[in-house]
């Protein structure tokens, strides 16, 4: 039996990957009271694209909205890693986006848009959250977009 | 009826903006047990200068000081927005604080002084707060400064 | 009579530093509930190496690896002036980890690894953390790191 978000999932025709096992002497979440922790997500899913370029250089904004979209996918792989159920989510408090940006460009926003409007898709006003959306140097592997979390959970 | 710290805003001109609505499916801040989180705020406030431009390149620091206090500003809009009563702020916890950065500037720090110095002259022992303050390569729309807050609230 | 992890910090040869002070108007940590916040740690520590410089141009990974390891050892430094005892430490939460970077950076996860590694060589599995590790584009004074981080104290 799978939850009504598992459900909501299957029908927008997203498949939870395999939870990204931390290549270091880190975690991917920690839940502590009624807080769950989720590391730095980043957009790479099994046989998906790598979506790794710079904003404003090369890479264009609707795929790195795609790339958001995937980093979000990948925070609630974990959440279902660390609660087993994603019913448990009772709200997404935030999301800290770092996108991989060219000193001029400037439409960061737009850009983890894919992150937040893949989140309410799914979760509806549980999904909705705080976020900071800035522009990086550079991300690990050269992606375009990288997102940690933290959600209330019961 | 005012409170405390809007009488100690008004003493000192403040005028509290309207609290910016998100432009995406996203919220200005979610209030979860005794903590408040609020979005990455820019120093844009109507009828304000624009305070867009890069440090190290083509904005001056004691300009950018007067950005950071605007972000400030608008971190406690969002909190009055939030909270009805700024007197509810038990504790400013955390300040993120990411600057526009030239690659060779070093002076954040001073920067993101413009709101903390703005905070503790408004909130007291209650302003002060834990933050980092980090350069970006860069910022939505362009803006010199971007912070989001923790708030301990009751 | 120093704890548990006092004693392993001496078994490593680790001498924690003076807390640093901040030169403005924030706080180093704040205990609030359960939750110790401490503010984003630079790589500097009294008699020790500066560690400056841009990973990707003019510092090598292994160094940077000292830096992050520096940053780590001041977040104890700062844990031990906020809980007296170590051993009230019950888990390293979350690491927020900036890495000066090149625009073509991509290992700044190794870079980081010398802060997760290091603690939880101190500390075991307390010290699993969440982390973000992300390339900014400048730091506070050149360094090449900086970490800030949420533990959960007793």
């Amino acid at each position: 039996m799978t939850g009504v978000i598992e459900a909501r999932l299957k029908d927008l025709g997203v498949e939870l990957p395999d939870a990204a096992a931390p290549a270091a002497n880190y975690v991917p979440f920690h839940l502590s009271g009624n807080q769950l922790f989720v590391s730095g997500q980043l957009p790479l899913i099994a046989g998906g694209p790598d979506f790794k370029g710079k904003l404003g250089a090369d890479i264009e904004i609707e795929t790195a909205q795609q790339a958001a979209r995937a980093c979000a996918i990948n925070i609630l792989a974990q959440a279902k890693a660390a609660l087993g159920d994603l019913d448990r989510i009772t709200q997404i408090l935030r999301l800290g986006a770092f996108v991989n940006s060219a000193p001029d460009f400037t439409d960061h926003p737009k850009v983890v848009n894919g992150a937040s409007d893949f989140l309410v898709e799914v979760l509806g006003d549980k999904g909705r959250h705080t976020r900071f959306a800035v522009g990086v140097a550079a991300l690990p592997l050269g992606v375009s977009v990288e997102i940690d979390a933290l959600l209330a959970v019961e």
